[in-house]
């Protein structure tokens, strides 16, 4: 709560508008709805200008779908990541216009948003490999949601580098680059090593023996020598879709 | 080197005002100086808008000395980072106006920029701990070397959650916020959750036992729930520094 | 054996009321009953005040469902942690009225304990996300066995520091605080700070990537700035549990 | 602040008696002071009951003494730890009552507290071996200034174990144990079997080898099946000795 | 072969009774028989005074069979481990005397040894938990098979210690002792402290969470303060049963 | 593209038989083809003198018979390694031709190359055990697809190293050497001190408990003391079958 | 205590030759003597044969000769293991006699122990290097002090692996062979393939890089698939000719 | 030995020229020479072509020094790698011609080598940064050592792709190129995707952070995606030099 919101709030309290057990219920309400098993935040719109996300690994297909059908019900967009088709058929039957992306193992309704346009630029979503697609797809569905437009240049790994040297046209002309790599730590340092703009740098367990499951990838992309590339979770290429989106909105008014 | 460009000089060449020695000299010119045991890239600037910095650690003072020199005789801007008292030492001889900030570990010359007025927010360095604000500085003197407007707020760890909290004000009010934390991964994790900007959370080699010089805090920020934060390598304040930079840019027409 | 019961015994066998061959069975006497697979400790309830407990996870069916006959046999209060549907099946032939909790995979008999009046405060388990709520509840039925009382707060993670802090009435009134986390370990460290009383951190092998099954919530855990946390196994909810009802028995004349 | 206390407030500010200026300052009050590098927390005593602690791992002397003189002008208990001979030189000029443990690697002043009688019981610090004693000895002094009666007992590991089993009278007069091993890790272990209080493991960064400075002895006292053992971080004598004080005091009305 | 051997073969050779061809293949002579995908040791049982044993993990059943008829196609005693029922099944139709041993998971045929009286030890294998069993016996059915008399002492983990001491006879009459534990690592260290001949500690897979497979036990033993214990492989019952055989025979003239 | 090239083709165009926007497009052509999820790169067999080939792992059936299509279309040799039974039968029916090795897991066609006479040598391939042939028939069909003489010596660890030794002859007439090893990282350290050519580890994930799916036997390659031996990732067949044919190709004029 | 001594003392109290307060003392005696900061077990030479010895590692000067005082003044044969310098100094001010060994690093005083003629064989130790020697060293000292008759074998690593067939007489006519090895782990593992003895693996922390200071040497001795191989920590040269001693001592009558 | 020297000398010894005394010992001989702390390999170099080498770390002065005056005796080429000034001064008393490189660390004497006209290639040694050069010039020492021609590319990491691009016709005309870089484990993988000739990475220690001293590295070089890469232990420049040789030997007939 801002300070002008809490003069007002307070003011009606003195002139008696407002009685005190209700300015106490303001002072203290939490803006959260609680499920048992699950707190929802409602004003996370309001308070990120994004809606409320549901990571579905760990959840039961009911807690699912109970989430789903709240956010739904306020008609905010839903995006349910890692979600298995048992995920999506219990949300179907609560949320009826829920559609699922097996690639990107994601749930959505209530979207994707439309573009912004002129303001925004454009987000371009790279892979090393091929295996390194469904984690990429995780990232665009995320960035399209929330009103990106996106692009995609796929299997461009450093071990034949001219592929990706042919394309710095593409590159060049993206606002933020999302680099998804299991068995290529180096492709983001290459990749912000041509570029003026945010590089997002997204490990996948792809791969065998000593890549271990996408920590060899992430350490390699830690230690890029390309100033501008931050990095995130395995395989988290939600959170590479959501971190691009907020780099992409450009400075506005406070 | 644009389509655009490439076009241009051939058709010199095409009307012999470019001579074939000179234009194949030109397709193939590298950009790169070599000094034996460093290969400067003098199109970086032009490249990403930002100029060459010095990574200390691993050279020895003449080395970086000689890379220093080459960069300001072209009146580029010279940030090094990691710098021992040695390494300034023979900078000094080299590049008269290089200045050394020994909490940071930089040595600085021909900047900082000047702060570009209205088209720029403001970048907001955070430290979980007294502990963490030599990682935070090399950060701050990084962003402002490159002209961005930077304010700190140190000391305000999770484990006494309301001086963050009371903080919200100055939170919010930032464009890009770096993190840095040794003993609270979960620090940025909370910031991501108050703002709507990107964070960058920087992992500090702080702490004992099971910190393990900062993975324990770099494995938390990986694995935070607050969309929108991104992780560079332990200790790493310069590559902080310049990707807020970048993120901190805007959007430019292309 | 305490020096009194010591004296008694040796004097009733100086008296003779005591033959020597008994004095030596009672003086090596272990307590213990072996069934060849498992050697159960009889006298553990005397000693620690709490039953024996089992441990399900690499026992057999027929194992569990062996020991589990010789607690019951002797009415003293069963519990047994990690248990598969088969090995509850195998128990309920023996001990009729076993009941098993599918959430927290738990069997249990002749319990919970009644809730000592008065005497005994409150154990509050907190969990970060929904996804921790399994290894939680085993912490609740076992806390529960012991004769406490226990209440719980779930899905409030750090990454929306708010729901957590307009909870801090219910922190506040607790005795002992269990918190569970996968994700977030900073989660108790915030909550050890808001509190006076003792913290338990129980990391999950929720998540994935960087989270190497639990292992990060483990180390952000051990980690923790705030004082009076302190940790316990990966998903070891039975543990913080016990632990707990020790906290919680308060100070007795000895 | 407490529902109470807002109340309370609230109608002094309805009658007049506190301006509204005020009450906005009261309502948005943080309780900090900032020091620039430091954010010192001054409600914590009122919190917590236990005065503010200084880690001087990491602080320069001159960061630690500005601290302690905070502290110290406050007339509240000062407990630097970690503190080597140059921070305790730097404190030493500010408050001139500290003295310091060379042991223990602790600066303390205005303390330590008076024992409670009768309410409080006995805090006993055992060690596997000679090499854990310092960390030990951190213990002692922290639960020492936090007012609680404290006792020793040294080199009892189980590769010999009947000078522990030889003890077990010690033992089991404890209201609280705290056990530090780093060569053996089931120390805590075998006496959490023994007794029927709380058991806090302290793994020491003492061994060579496949110790890995602490790290093998914290996974064993993880792994350890007795139950009522809780761990903290390798070499953290000072967190388990405030555990500990928290599970020292009993249960009080709230 | 040894300088005794080579003479004779080599007067043998002079005189003429030996053709130059045959004392060429002789000298050169592996003992070897390729099977194509194994190579056989026919030297070992003559070399060691042990036969060959088989590890059938990563062998598939027919490569085990083949192997197996061989061996018992030569009248040795025949030892397979970590053997699949489908394993069995194969070895079976060639080699009609094979048992199977679930528990163990071992094929064996041609023995057990008859236990040589008077000049042998017990062997005496002790596990911490039920859950440690299957290694244990993998351990009891080597060491029988080299001829050993072995007993058994499971489920007396120290965490209830007394379990262990009041067994202490036992342990005592013992020549070699192997333990067995995944839970509690310390186990050897507190049985190395009781008795005065080798033991050889056998970390297991069992546990969870910081368990790590049985990485933690290993490390826990290996640190062990009490001298005389030696450490074999995580679930190498085999190993231990073997060594502990080597270390049984006592000393033979030479 | 070479400079002589680069020359004819600007002639060309200065004189007119090349039009600029056919120029143009050379320049920049990639020599790529993009099938949306793989970019193909049509210029490696002339790079590098050898065909694309194809990682089955990680790509769905269709994926792989797609781009094996395509490779196919051009006449160059096809292998697929890591190939599952359903990637064979979706390339199958795209190339009639194709072959799949089941132990090795590779699918081929347009080969085997010949095998060159005279000028190369043979590639000698070795395993440690049994359980390690299928990484070394790996790394056999990619010799011999690339024209290579192989052979094979298997299950000869240095447990047992008589049976090596007796091999000489077989070592010392090969040009390069693949050592596959699980279970005994040192085979390779063997080999390399008995032969004067490059040796190439490739350690395997055969083992158990501390041989951590092939890390151990990966390290203890990279410590060899012989020299010449170098090392691919864990289980890399194919990787090492590539490596001993560039190896094998010997010096040619350039 | 036997059960035959506790007959027997009890007697004697029953007909009164042992007072009450003299026979409770004898059941609770514990033989062990505290100095504080260590507690001495003085049975330990009866229990085990063999007397107590010292890590100095980790305690201080004064502590170690204290300590060694004590061991003295009962005329017990003392070892004082990875002693410095200085704790030789000030141990030698205590016992005259002490004499130091600077390349084992040990303390030793009252000793060696006679070789005890014919009932004992020899102990080889081998080492892979001269690195190594070291940690030989201690293994050297150790087994002598406990009266055994000691060779040595160093340098002969796999690598030339000539070197150590050349020595195979030596080899086969040792009782126990203690191997210590930092970069090559696979030493035991072929020396073990070649003996029918008990072989104990000594990983030292020689190397570089992917040694990580003996943990690559550890494993690969774990995985050894020479049966007979027992492992001790690494450096741990004490445990290997402890271990070695009580192997080499045969069996006895019980 | 090989077969036609056996025949040849067993045929002295039928015909009375060799004594038997003298067959058994030529038979037995070992070709090794000991030092007591060291055993010479006197046959390496007629076995694989090149002289002993000697690793200096871990050794004494005067050890390294005995060594090298053997070495030297014999007027082979001397190589002591990894040498400190120390260990110079100590060997130049004894081999009056050895010269230091202290970038390298290297003690030479009786060499290099001349280059073999024609038959060899060159070997290009290829750095990321500036500080892998120490690393990189123990390679080139080591290949120069053994006869070989070297050219050196240093910096020239993939964050400035171009900086690499532009050298592709040094790459392309190398027969064996050795990469060395700590931060960025990429580079291999590109430079292996443009050539078509053995490629060797050396992980090297340099970096901060999550580099861990090269194994960040060290991995991401072993998950390369290019084929024809082998990897060499951390800092190995020796063990790259070496390999190298033996690749650009060529293929002799045997």
């Amino acid at each position: 709560m801002t300070e002008e919101e809490l003069k007002k709030i307070l003011r009606h309290y003195k002139t008696g508008r407002l009685p005190e057990k209700e300015l106490i219920k303001r002072l203290k309400a939490p803006g959260y709805e609680s499920l048992g098993f699950a707190t929802l935040d409602h004003h996370r719109q309001l308070r990120q200008g994004f809606p409320e996300v549901i990571l579905c690994q760990g959840k039961t297909p009911p807690q699912v779908a109970a989430i789903a059908a709240r956010i739904a019900h306020r008609s905010q967009p839903l995006l349910a990541t890692r979600a298995m088709p048992e995920h999506y058929r219990a949300v179907r039957k609560k949320v009826r216009t829920a559609t699922y992306n097996e690639a990107a193992r994601t749930i959505t309704a209530n979207g994707p948003a439309k573009i912004v346009p002129g303001a925004l630029g454009t987000i371009l979503v790279v892979t090393a490999g091929t295996s390194d697609i469904p984690v990429a797809e995780e990232a665009v569905v995320t960035a399209r949601m929330f009103g990106n437009q996106v692009e995609t240049l796929y299997d461009v790994g450093v071990a034949g580098i001219h592929r990706l040297i042919s394309q710095s046209v593409r590159l060049l002309s993206a606002s933020v680059i999302i680099v998804c790599a299991g068995m290529e730590g180096a492709l983001p340092s290459v990749v912000g090593g041509l570029v003026e703009v945010p590089v997002i740098a997204v490990p996948t367990s792809v791969g065998y023996g000593a890549s271990f499951q996408g920590v060899t990838a992430l350490l390699a992309m830690l230690n890029s020598c390309a100033s501008g590339v931050t990095v995130v979770n395995i395989d988290n290429g939600f959170g590479a879709g959501f971190a691009a989106s907020l780099m992409n909105r450009g400075l506005r008014p406070r």
